[in-house]
């Protein structure tokens, strides 16, 4: 490398080719991320905690000893939701302000174990919920990032590292992703150990993470789920279109202008190769049933906080728990019967496509006076239904903020996503320069 | 009551009504069970940590106040894999001597808002596996209670408290409550929050308990999971005999002699209620699967403790892990689409029948100087099903130990399985001492 390119730049699979062949050191890519953070955190604010120094010593480790793994020296951010063994984790809540963990979380731990640097710790909204942070969209400031997984995603759009983590329970990784312009990536239901994370509902929480291409986060997906396919070369250079079922859902005339603008240009591009796909009976009213396992299943796995800690929960979240306090246990088996029948019908939808293409945001970012980090209205689904979720940025909405589309894969099949995502990009981003 | 009576020997049930007549005042019942653990835990060591003083100041309060829900004024042990905000919790290992969480988990949370009073935190084998414990069998001090929930079931089988949660991942509740003599009760899969609870496998861990009677973990179901319908009256007033499936699984050659007895004098006592049934191939074969996702996930989810202090793991945990880390991502993978299936299909067990009788421990508990808290062969299959499970005891061994049979139910229906479990107890308990 050149001393005068610029590294921070790089997207994770491009720096980890040349860190893995000695072409670029650990400790200079660590220190052009800590450099761009320090020029653009005043305004992004995408962080809560930085590990500066601990990071410059891992990496000069790093540098001097063998390759350790598919993250070797890559800097990574982690949600605040995550726990850390040497850095402070408040889960967004001043309840746990003074929260030092004794462990990583198990997705921490297999990403270290991997090479990867940890720079620091990001903004998560309160306790993953809807209650903005600090964190301002790094394409124009006055613009929410998305949440819950705002410091993450903004801190990866805005070039402070390649890859960070976050998590899921409505849309917590896909909204951010698409708000901020990246590529978000929500594995499989399961498919990588929550062990450390604070639970909100198990039938829901999925870590996954963001980066700036699709072969970043399947190199990140790699290092999660131990499946080497979503880091095989192989996987990224295959030429054969995917099948794709092009999938409205029965909330698309919720989508703003600018979701349809780029819905209609995918159509285009993506003309011949797959066909429109209604979501058939049992698994077109399933919002209203992921609504109300979020709401029951977080208002217990939150017991403590809401019987010890209630007036520092803002009420916002409050009310949600409330809400979930009135669904019965009763109903709530029904629910989770619903679940378990969708998720095994959902199998079906794969029977003549790879991959379904899925609206994503609603529109562009709102503003941050709007107090909201989005509605997550077109991910419930797919969160339901556990399987896995790519978002794609491809275009620009009227005000100059990234839109785009997710793609939806059959569960466990999320080395075939990828694939069909890394495929999908290429032809869009090339539709749209050529149009 | 008389003054004479002794208190320690209620069952969660009974006592629940007398302490909401007010018949019964929670601090003697409390004090009650804090004198039996003062004559019986030097030689039973089923706890870690009592929390004596405190439980008597929160029983006093609960008898000044309102009856506060379900469990108001009983006593409860919980599992020291379970965090607890006011007593230090080790999860068994001495990674974590010095833990102090700073939340309850959200199961003793709940347990504590239905008026629940903590009495301690008993002891569970290092990380939930297959190290053993300190704990002995109340029945016979020189053999195993079983694990890892070992110290709850030896509490509640020797009535120091007559409630006490615990976990299982491939037999931990159902196995103790066998040796030991008592009910255990394993509810559906993530019917139960499991926020705050050392996590090994989110395909497999589930948060149960003990008690005395079916009633008695009805009881701590309903505060656990909501649903109202396990502590209702009638639920266990109905007099119709449910339809059993006669399930020995593939793997009954394995059963021994006092098993083979327990069968025999289950299926005389319950001829006519029932027929045969085997498993039908998808889910015949499940015990490996079992076991591999068992191995690939705590290998992955115990990845801090496995990186940071591997030193300080046991060599059988040890071993596990390494034996996890050699399964591939792919293959796994497999094994989550496998038991996907298999959870689908298993729906299909109960177009005929209520609940399935099938075996549970191979027999009588082992002597503690095998080293070993017993074989979890008969649970791993419906652990792996998320299946709701039931350990009845109704006879003894050769060496004059309990043994008993488990009864499982659908998915969801634990209702239904309490309902049955209770009429099944009853006729097999009435029978043996009868025959």
């Amino acid at each position: 490398m050149k001393a005068t390119t610029p590294l921070h730049p790089l997207d994770a699979w491009q720096a980890a080719a040349l860190l893995a062949r000695r072409e670029l050191k650990a400790v200079d890519l660590v220190r052009a991320c800590l450099d761009r953070i320090t020029e653009r955190e005043p305004q992004v604010r995408a962080f809560v905690q930085l590990n500066a120094d601990a990071a410059l010593t891992h990496a000069r480790q790093l540098d001097a000893g063998p390759v350790r793994g598919l993250l070797h020296g890559l800097p990574l951010g982690v949600k605040d939701l995550l726990d850390t063994h040497d850095l402070p984790t408040a889960y967004g809540s001043p309840i746990y302000a003074q929260h030092q963990p004794l462990a990583d979380a198990a997705a921490v731990a297999l990403c270290r174990e991997a090479g990867a640097v940890l720079l620091g710790k990001t903004v998560t909204t309160e306790l993953a919920n809807m209650s903005p942070g600090v964190t301002r969209n790094p394409h124009n400031l006055a613009h929410t990032p998305g949440g819950s997984s705002s410091g993450s995603a903004a801190a990866v759009a805005d070039c402070m590292l390649p890859l960070a983590l976050g998590t899921q329970t409505a849309g917590s990784l896909i909204r951010p992703a698409a708000f901020c312009g990246i590529v978000g990536f929500k594995p499989s239901h399961n498919r990588v150990p929550k062990a450390g994370v604070k639970s909100l509902s198990e039938t829901l929480d999925t870590i996954g993470g963001f980066g700036r291409s699709v072969r970043d986060v399947g190199l990140l997906g790699a290092a999660l789920t131990g499946d080497a396919r979503m880091a095989d070369p192989a996987t990224y250079a295959q030429t054969s279109a995917p099948r794709i079922g092009f999938c409205q859902t029965p909330d698309w005339n919720q989508a703003d202008g600018d979701t349809q603008q780029v819905w209609a240009q995918a159509e285009k591009a993506l003309h011949g190769f797959g066909a429109a796909l209604e979501l058939p009976q049992g698994l077109n009213h399933l919002v209203q049933v992921q609504k109300d396992i979020q709401a029951f299943e977080t208002a217990r796995s939150l017991s403590h906080e809401r019987l010890q800690h209630h007036s520092q929960l803002s009420s916002p979240l409050q009310a949600l728990l409330a809400y979930g306090l009135t669904i019965s246990g009763q109903a709530h088996a029904g629910n989770l019967q619903t679940t378990a029948n969708a998720r095994s019908q959902a199998a079906t939808l794969f029977s003549h496509f790879d991959v379904l293409l899925s609206p994503s945001s609603i529109g562009e970012a709102p503003p941050l006076a709007l107090g909201t980090t989005g509605d997550p209205l077109f991910y419930r689904t797919w969160t339901l239904l556990g399987l896995p979720c790519i978002h794609l940025t491809f275009a620009h909405g009227r005000n100059g903020l990234p839109v785009g589309l997710q793609l939806v894969g059959a569960y466990g099949d999320d080395h075939r996503l990828l694939a069909a995502a890394h495929w999908v990009h290429a032809r869009l981003t090339e539709h749209q320069l050529t149009r």
